[in-house]
């Protein structure tokens, strides 16, 4: 079960990524664009690579995490007759529309691509509690699959290229909803006796478990285009968000999220929706932007 | 086991609170301000009071739910001497200052006052995966705890009768910023190639569970006044925010909350916290009421 992986860019998340595939027992070379970066790895039984070209024809699965798509291809472009054959894994942030070049840039060049996003820091690689997200040819992921587990659990998302980066995208901006939303909440609970933001935690964490049974009672709402309120309406939800809205301001806490609660389902009512659920919403959210 | 409980109010929830009581069990006396909406609840062995006077001398537990405090004023004002010596537990949704006036008030009319939040909807009483929310004297609390249970799992959050709806609106607040944080994430990834809001949401109920660990971890740094960034900074998430930002623009999606987190992110950086945790931003979020 042992490979041959290299990694392109030791940068945190870089470094421990190969740090994971050495614990997995791969045999891993790297490259780091500035020398020095591969110390410690080396000393774990990494070869270090003099230049991307020796990197790239060392493993035939290339890894590479730099800090933009514009790092990726200034690193890549002058070995690119290197990749034909190889998979190419890029695991760096970008857009959807900057993975979808790069995958056609490497299909032309003879190299199979996945896109790759990455669904926990530096510390948590190699956890197989968190997820990295892929997309490109189901086949591709199927083959590299079992290497690439030794990062996290690996979740193939579709063969569009542009998915993962999409994903992540869209998982990171619920990640600071919840977490700003979280913040807030702390901040209100502790404005009044000094109530404790663990203490707060512990009744949230419990109350996310329901937060998730209704994204998971609205999602084939969103799918389906009709939005039963049979649960919450909008209108019992914009009652609801006046008392969160004066309490936030009576105590001087303001994010600027329960405006926006307030905003979209005042919207929502206007236009006849008020006996709908909350999931609603995503229409508003789709057409903002159009105006 | 069986106790006599009295429920004031036959909304859906006042109706569902009943009907939960006479499940478990207990002598359930009910009544609503217009009739006929006891029916049901008669045929499944409670009694039907005519006035509040009866209902609440016919109970030593006396749970209210209806629409505004000030309808809980109205009914048991003129009944108040009935209430000397029992219990009175009020689930209707106010603010904490209403809830503190309320405790006083039953203070003083010789009553023992609980102040509840009901952390799911109607078709969610009687399930023990659901909260409900209690704030008030602890003793009164655990005399009353077992007939309680049957609607829920009932949580004590301390004497202070106002923490109770302190927490619900913070919760509900959770709840409203992480839905619409779904949602605007359910629209990004349908906007390309009509990614299903169900795929996302197996995908996102995952990836809650790291966003739950990251709660846990940020709340002690919030009671503590320190935000070390040492898996995320700011100054990381600043960038990251940028491509929902530009994502979202791109697909025309727009709820107003990636602009909040770039705003919020860069008065962190500009105040000197950019290598600091999300965590920081509670600072902020506490200030901005008070300029």
């Amino acid at each position: 079960m042992s490979a041959n992986v290299t990694v392109l860019g030791l940068g945190s998340m870089g470094t421990a990524l190969a740090g994971a595939f050495l614990s997995a027992g791969h045999r891993t070379t790297v490259w780091n664009r500035t020398p020095g970066k591969a110390g410690a790895l080396v000393a774990k039984g990494a070869a270090e690579a003099l230049d991307p070209a020796a990197a790239v024809t060392a493993s035939e699965l290339v890894v590479v995490c730099l800090a933009t798509y514009g790092s990726v291809h200034e690193v890549l472009e002058p070995v690119a007759d290197g990749l034909a054959g190889r998979t190419l894994v890029n695991l760096t942030s970008g857009t959807p529309e900057e993975a979808r070049e790069t995958a056609a840039w490497a299909a032309a060049h003879g190299a199979e691509y996945l896109d790759g996003g990455i669904m926990t820091t530096p510390p948590g690689i190699g956890n197989p509690e968190f997820m990295l997200l892929y997309s490109g040819e189901r086949a591709v992921f199927d083959v590299r699959r079992p290497v690439l587990a030794a990062l996290g659990d690996p979740v193939h998302l579709g063969a569009d290229a542009g998915l993962a980066s999409l994903y992540d995208t869209a998982l990171l901006g619920l990640m600071w909803s919840t977490l700003t939303g979280w913040l807030h909440g702390a901040a209100l609970v502790g404005a009044d006796g000094g109530e404790k933001a663990t203490a707060f935690t512990e009744v949230a964490d419990r109350w996310m478990k329901a937060v998730g049974f209704f994204m998971n009672t609205y999602a084939p709402q969103v799918d389906a285009g009709t939005y039963p309120g049979d649960d919450a309406t909008l209108d019992v939800h914009a009652a609801a968000i006046e008392h969160l809205v004066h309490a936030s301001e009576a105590r001087g806490i303001a994010s600027g999220l329960p405006e926006i609660f307030r905003d979209l389902t005042r919207r929502g009512i206007e236009a006849g929706h008020g006996r709908d659920s909350w999931a609603r919403l995503v229409e508003l959210v789709r057409e903002d932007g159009r105006k």
